[in-house]
């Protein structure tokens, strides 16, 4: 096999306050081959995530990616070599392959793909965001029909299936996001019973208004004040998925807790329950075939946010980190075919 | 029926900061006489409850008790008179009688007490505080044998039950408390495998040390920095059972919210989940069968801090918010029997 050029990413330093392109640094390697029971990936979308910045900082469910390393990432790519790892070449596999153009991995840590649809989707929608929304929401969450979902990072990759979700499970479903461009997605395009900006100085009010009912369950993607104001009207016995804390993410200094924890989660009977996807992984099938579903019947869009090239991956994840994307964003690094 | 004088305390005026003897002011009143479906309830033992400061200072699970009204409170009484209530005069009852001598009642807002052993029990552990351990540990949070089970005011009236229940599981039970003599009563008097003093300058590695696998289950009863340093502790998959906020009830101004939330919530996969024992109202028979299974054979004790005379109500519950009290802080208000 010829030498090839393998573009990639590494980390520069760990971020001191919000991340910037100082963080990150590109070079050009050769792509390595694989060993005994390795498959070499060739990337074709990479997968830019909120928590991709939480790695930076620290320890979380996984190990902190420090200065030195390939930024860390979850890819789409083609199987382009393979020693003894019973993976096709040319087929499609997720890997955690990290910011670069080819990555050697063990046959155990790709996972093959079947493509349904588009390519994206197996990022996307059938990719851990529509898993963790599906778990999140229906698992965690437990909404009954005609109860009232609020859902925050409502125009994110997570957010926006959460909300459909909702919708089709037949709730109220209300929508926060930081701008009033992505509220009329979600209440034009989504089917989102309403939408609110948490940067609007009424936003207290705006949100008794979009629930006039309470909220029954609050899917969690921020933290922080939106948090706290959620907790101000939760209903008695009300739950509260913790999915992310994307508020957080980008700073050296997190702001302080929601002051109604505890108060209000004892007063109210409230559940707040933080998860992983990756706890349903005996499960994924079943979320899979329900998502599929609602993508062929035309009830769940999945909204796309393409980035083009690798080198445009920092700031890709800084845009993200500041809530400029809307819907799923994906770095294209490579053709699907070459 | 010759005229009764009703000594009663009540609110002179709501709380602004730490509670003190002049938000209260004792009168003689005279007693009321029972309109049809009413009985006359006299005061044998009143509970003293942290919530009962919180009632003080707005609206919670019940109305804000105001200025002009008989301080409110949980009473174990005699019922000295009826009018078609279909309550025997000389029965013992349990009700929101308040701080006073007498109260008259509709029959359906007083429970009739079967006495097992001692009176105090049915306001300790065949109480609300002993449903509360019972309800709150096992069905909230779920603790298996083996696991470590973290308890705050561990030396209360509900601390100092749930801490036993999981030694009766078979759990490693750890208490936190603000003393040096209550955790010597934990180890010495009720089987508690640790206890530390939350206010020692080394609490942190204290705790680490304390529950060397981590804390599975934190029935938590303070919030503020205690809750927050049990966060870090959790395990995987760990549960805060939110029972009460007692560090946070007397003061103007609460602590801000305990920063590990969401974002320890979700790294960690944490249920934290508030609940009310009168949420499991159907299944009080149940948990007082178990409770008073174990009381009798010997496995679980009642610690009774009793405060003699009404008049002392008011320093009674400023001492239990001081931390004063170990174990079930009751007023006695008169003699079992006239």
């Amino acid at each position: 096999m010829a030498e090839l050029t393998n573009r990639r990413i590494m980390v520069a330093a760990t971020p001191e306050g919000e991340l910037s392109e100082s963080h990150f640094r590109a070079e050009d390697g050769v792509a390595g081959e694989p060993g005994p029971g390795e498959v070499l990936v060739r990337s074709v979308l990479l997968s830019i995530d909120p928590a991709n910045r939480a790695w930076l900082q620290g320890r979380t469910y996984r190990e902190q990616v420090r200065p030195g390393d390939v930024m860390a990432g979850l890819v789409l790519g083609e199987v382009v070599a393979e020693n003894g790892a019973g993976i096709p070449v040319g087929g499609y596999v997720t890997a955690d392959g990290g910011w670069q153009q080819y990555a050697v991995l063990p046959a155990k840590r790709v996972a093959p793909v079947e493509v349904v649809g588009d390519l994206t989707h197996h990022l996307g929608v059938f990719g851990m965001t529509g898993l963790t929304a599906y778990f999140g929401l229906f698992d965690v969450g437990r909404p009954a029909a005609g109860e009232t979902v609020l859902v925050s990072a409502a125009a994110g990759a997570t957010g926006s299936v959460v909300g459909q979700l909702a919708r089709i499970h037949g709730c109220r479903v209300v929508g926060v996001t930081g701008s009033a461009a992505k509220n009329e997605v979600l209440t034009s395009r989504l089917g989102f019973d309403a939408a609110i900006d948490h940067r609007s100085p009424t936003f207290a009010d705006d949100l008794r208004e979009a629930c006039p009912n309470g909220v029954d369950v609050y899917f969690d993607n921020v933290g922080g004040p939106v948090l706290d104001a959620a907790l101000r009207r939760m209903n008695t016995h009300g739950r509260i998925v913790c999915c992310g804390v994307v508020s957080q993410y980008d700073t050296a200094a997190p702001a302080a807790g929601p002051d109604g924890v505890p108060g209000l989660v004892v007063t109210k009977r409230l559940r707040m329950e933080g998860f992983l996807v990756f706890d349903y992984a005996k499960r994924y099938a079943e979320g899979l075939a329900s998502l599929a579903e609602w993508v062929r019947n035309g009830s769940l869009i999945e909204l796309l946010d393409v980035v083009e090239g690798l080198d445009n991956a920092p700031r890709a994840l800084m845009g993200l980190l500041a809530g400029e994307n809307v819907g799923k964003r994906i770095v294209r690094v490579g053709p699907d075919r070459l």
